[in-house]
C-alpha cells in the first residue's frame, strides 16, 4: 500500500506540534505540505512554530505557506491562555528554521492538490479559514480531494464557550462552508479528544526517550498541563490535534458515525457550536462522519512510535 | 420541622405524574396547589391528567388551575411521540376526576403565595410560561417565594434538539425571565435526570406493590420505556420531573453548583439551549444552582416510599 | 352613534399626553381606563404623568392602573434624552394628582373589558408589555376586544436604531405576541407619525388658546422640539401617539393597507424592527392594517378641538 | 487628468449592462478588466452576459474572468423574476462573444491590481463574494486599491426583503467583510438608485439613437420595466448599477455622507439588511460613504453620452 498524500493546515499550538510529528513520523502518509492559519496564535507565530517543529523533527523538503491572518467574518481572538505568548510556550525552541513559501496557503494547497497523482486528504487542526477559502476560490480542486479530516467542534460541551470549541468558534462561517461542501468530512471533536490525556506517564515516556525531540515534547506537554489545570481545572490536558492525523493513519483507532452537523452561526451564547444530530431529531441528512469513540492506547502507541522515528532522523544537537 | 409549602406547576406527562405522587406522598412538603401548562400535551389534556393523578392518589383539597395554553412567543409543539395522544398513555385511567379552579394558574399561584404564612417553593416540571407570567404580572409575589426549582435544560446535550431540552425549547423566553429574575433558582437538567432510569427492576417494584396506583405507575413507565426506546434508542427511560421534587425534599440527593445559566433565544439550531458556564469562561455571574450529581439509590427509595404512602390512602377501587 | 369604549395603555411621555387629551376631549370615544407601562420613563414616572395629565384636563372618574415596570425579556432603557428626567419635562406640572387603582394594569384591563357591554378598542402608545401579558394570561378577553391600535414600528427607518422604533425595540416579544394574536390590529408607525410635526404654528396655536392646558401643551411641545432638534436634527418634532387615537376617532384620517408585519426578535443590529411586507415579497399572510398615509390637516383640527374641549372643562387655576 | 483605472465586478443583469456601457464609454475611467459573480443569474449566465455586452459595445482587449458561483455562506437564489431566464432577457443578443480568461476572478483582480501603476478603483455591482475572497486571500492587494464603490443595500427599505437589497441579501458575509475592511468604501443603495428611473422618455431616447446598441438598451429597459411593474407595482424601473460607475466618473453626481454601516447577519426577517446609522444613534464609527442624493438629470446625460460613444465604436451589424 502506498502512502496517502496529505496536507496539514494548522495553527501550532502544542497539540498541532504533535499532529505534525505524527504525520511526519508515520510512513502511511506522505506530507505534501503544511499551511498555517491564525488561531491559537497570530499567523506570524503559528507559521514560525510550524517551521520550528519541522526543523526540530528533521523534516526537510515539505513546503510551508502562511494563509489567513483572521477569520472570514469577525475578529481573531488567540488562545494565549492555553498556548502562551509564542503559541508554543514551554521548551526553549531557539535555532534555525526553514523558509516559508512565497505563496498564500490557499495557492499552495491548490498547487499541491493539482500536482498530486492521487486524491489528497486535507487534515485541518486549526480554524477552517484556509480550507473554506480554498473551496470557494478554487472549486476545481474538489475532485482532487479524498476527504477533509478536521479537529474541531464537539458532540457535547465546548471549551471556548459552554457549547463552542475553539477552532469552530474562531471561524464558524468557514466551518459551515466545509461542512456544507459535499466533500467526505470527518469531525474529530472534543468528545473524543478529551479522552486522550497527556498524563504523567505520557510525559514521562516522552522524557524517557532520551532525545532532544522527546524532551521538547515533554516540556510542551508540561506547559500545556499547567495551562489546562489553571483554565479548566483538568488534571491532565487533552491532546486534540494528533487524533485527526491518527484517524487518517488507522481508521480503526477512531470510531465514527455518520451524522448531520450544523454550525450555529447566529446564537447569542452559542455561536460556533457544532450541533450534531446523533439521535436523528432534526430530519437533516448526515454530512459528516463524527468521531464518537477512541482507542486511547492504540493512539498513544502510534504517537510515541512516530515521535521516536522523527527523533531518529532529526538533528540531535 | 414543619412541612415546606410548595406549588407544582406541571404538564403531565408520565414523569410529571411521578413528581405529583412524590410531593403528595412525602410529609416534608405541603402541596398548596397544582397549576398546569401546555407542554407535553395541550392544556386541556395536561389539566385533565393532573386531576386524574390527584384523584388516583386520593389527594383531595388541593386546588388545580389551568394556565397558559401556549408559550409566550412562538407556537406550541407537544411531545406526543413521548407521552402519547392523552399525554399519559399506557394505563386505563378512566374514572372520576376533580374540578378545576375557576381562575387562571397565575392567579391561583398569586393567591396561594399571598396566603401562605411561610415562603413558598415553586416546583416547575413543564415549560416555564406560567411562572414567567406570574413574575412579570405580579412582581409583588417575589418576597413570598422561597425559591424556584425547575426541571429543564441540560449542562450537556438536549433531547428535543441536539442542545435543547423540551421544557426550555418550548418556551425559551419564559425560562430566560425565570433565570434572570434574581430569585434563588435550582435547575434540574437532563445531565442528572438521565441518571434516574426506570429500569426493569424499577417497573417490577411498582408492579410488585400490589396496589392499583403501583400498577398504574408500572404501566406508565412501560409505555414511557417503549417511547424512549423508539425515539432515542434508550434501553430504559429517564424519569425527569420527580427529581425536582426530590431536590426540595432532601437537598442531599441532588448535588448542585452555582453557575451562570443563559438561555439561547436566538440560535438557528440552538434556540432554547441552556448555556451553563461550568468552567467560568464567560465572566457572567452565577444565577442558578445547577444540578450536577444525583444519589440515584436514595432518589428511588424516596419515590417508592411516597408512592406506597399515596396508595395506602388512595381509593383502591 | 354611541361612543366607542376605549382603554389607553401608555407611557407618558409628551406625545402620550396629547393622545390622552385627544381621547378625553372627543365624544366619539368613551375612555374606560388608562393603564401605564414603563417605556419613555420608569413605571412610577409614567404612572404619575398619566395621573397629572388627567387631572390637568379635568378628567375625573377614569381609573388608572400601573402595569409592567420592565419589558417581557431584557432590560428597560428609558427615553430620557427625548422626554427628560420626569418623562414630561417642560411645563411646571406640580399640583394634585388622582389615585392609582389598587390592581395591576392587566387586571384593570381584564375587568374593564369584561364589564363593557360593547367590544373595547385597546389603544396602546407605549411598549406592548401590558397588552401582551393580558393576551397571554387572560385569553378569555379576546371576544370582548374590538381591535388593538398601537403606535409603534415603522415601514421605513426607525428612531431608536436605524430600523427600530422605540416602543417595539423596548419590548419586541410583546409586539410579536400582539401581532400574532389574530386580533384585528392597526399599526401606526413612524412612517406616518413623522408627517405630524409640531411646527411653530402648532405651538403658537396651543399657546394662543389662552388656557392653562393650552399653555402646558405649548410648553410640552417646545421641550419636545428642542429634544428632537438636538438628538435627530429635526426642525420640528413628530407627534406620534395621538395619531393612534385619531385613527380610532375617524378612520378617514389615517390610510391603512393590510400587510404582513413580522417583528425581528433576533437581529444583532435590527432587533425590534417591524418588517412590513408592503410588496408581498415574503408570502406571509397580512396580520395588521398598517398606516401608510395621514390627513395632516384633519389630524391637527381634531387634536386642537379636543384640547379646547378639555380646557373648557378643566380646572382653570 | 489621466483616466482612473477601474475593475468592474458584476452579475449582468440589465442594469449591470448599462454600468458596463457607462464605464466603457467614458474616458475618465480605464476599464482594466471585468469579473463576474453569481447573483442576478448563475455564474455561467452572468459571465456570458458580460462577454455579450462587451462584444456588442465593441470593447476589445478587456479581460473577463468568472468568479464565485455561490455566496460565501448559504445557497444562491437568482433574480430570475427580474432579469429573466438568461439574466438579460428582452433583446435578441445572439452573436459572437469573446473568451473568458483562464483564471478565477479573484486571481484576475489580483494580477490587474498588482500590475497597475496607479491605485485601482473596484466597482462592484453584484453580490460582493469575489471582492471579499480577494480581500481575505490576498490582503497584500490593499495598498493597490484606491477604493471600493458598490451598488447594494439601502438606507431605507429593501427590494428582496422588506429591509434587504438583493446584492447584500445574496451574500451578507461578503458585504460584512468589505464594510469592515478599513478600505475607503462607497455604498450606492436603493435609496438613491430608486431615483434613477428608466421612464418612457429614457427608453425613447435609447431607441431614438438609431443604433443597434441604443435599440438593445431600449429593449433591455422595456423588459426590465415590465418585470418591475409585475413584481413591485413600479411605474418605471430603477436603474441601479450604473450609478456606482457614475459616482466614480463624477463625484458631484452622487451626494454621500460618512456613516456607520453594519450588515445584519443574524436576523430572522432582516438578514442582509444594511443598517445605516444616519443619526449617530449607535455610537459606531463611520466605515463608508453612503449615497444619500443623486443629480438625476446629470446622471442620465452621462449615461446617454456613454452609450452613444460606445455605439459609435461598436459593430453596427
Amino acid at each position: 500500500m502506498t502512502a496517502q498524500p496529505v496536507i496539514i493546515d494548522c495553527d501550532p499550538g502544542h497539540d498541532d506540534a504533535l499532529a505534525l510529528l505524527l504525520a511526519a513520523g508515520d510512513s502511511r502518509v506522505r506530507l505534501l505540505g503544511v499551511t498555517t492559519v491564525a488561531g491559537n496564535q497570530t499567523l506570524d507565530k503559528t507559521t514560525r512554530n510550524a517551521l520550528r517543529i519541522l526543523a526540530l523533527a528533521g523534516i526537510a523538503g515539505v513546503p510551508v505557506a502562511a494563509g489567513s491572518d483572521r477569520p472570514l467574518v469577525g475578529e481573531l481572538t488567540v488562545a494565549e491562555d492555553i498556548h502562551g505568548s509564542s503559541g508554543l510556550d514551554g521548551p526553549d525552541l531557539d535555532g534555525p528554521v526553514g523558509e516559508v513559501a512565497g505563496v498564500h496557503a490557499v495557492e499552495l494547497m491548490r498547487r499541491l492538490i493539482a500536482g498530486s497523482a492521487e486524491p489528497v486528504t486535507l487534515i485541518a487542526t486549526g480554524p477552517l479559514t484556509n480550507v473554506a477559502l480554498l473551496l470557494r476560490t478554487h472549486p476545481e480542486v474538489v475532485p482532487g480531494l479524498n476527504r477533509i479530516v478536521f479537529m474541531g467542534g464537539s458532540t457535547e460541551r465546548g471549551n471556548t464557550t459552554p457549547y463552542g470549541e475553539f477552532n469552530i468558534v474562531t471561524d464558524p462561517e468557514a466551518a459551515d462552508i466545509v461542512l456544507r461542501s459535499g466533500l467526505p468530512t470527518t469531525m474529530i471533536g472534543l468528545n473524543v479528544t478529551h479522552l486522550a490525556l497527556a498524563t504523567t506517564e505520557v510525559i514521562a515516556e516522552f522524557r524517557g526517550m532520551g532525545t532532544r525531540l522527546g524532551t521538547i515534547c515533554a516540556e510542551l506537554m508540561t506547559f500545556f498541563a499547567s495551562a489546562y489545570r489553571r483554565e479548566f481545572g483538568f488534571e491532565h490536558p487533552p491532546v486534540h490535534d494528533p487524533i485527526a492525523v491518527a484517524a487518517v493513519l488507522d481508521p480503526s483507532i477512531v470510531r465514527t458515525v455518520p451524522a448531520a452537523v450544523a454550525v450555529e452561526l447566529n446564537g447569542t451564547h452559542t455561536r460556533g457550536a457544532t450541533v450534531v444530530d446523533l439521535h436523528h431529531r432534526t430530519g437533516a441528512t448526515p454530512n459528516a462522519d463524527v468521531a464518537v469513540g477512541l482507542d486511547v492506547d492504540a493512539f498513544w502507541r502510534l504517537l510515541m512510535a512516530a515521535v521516536r522515528r522523527c527523533a531518529a532522523g532529526a538533528p540531535s544537537r
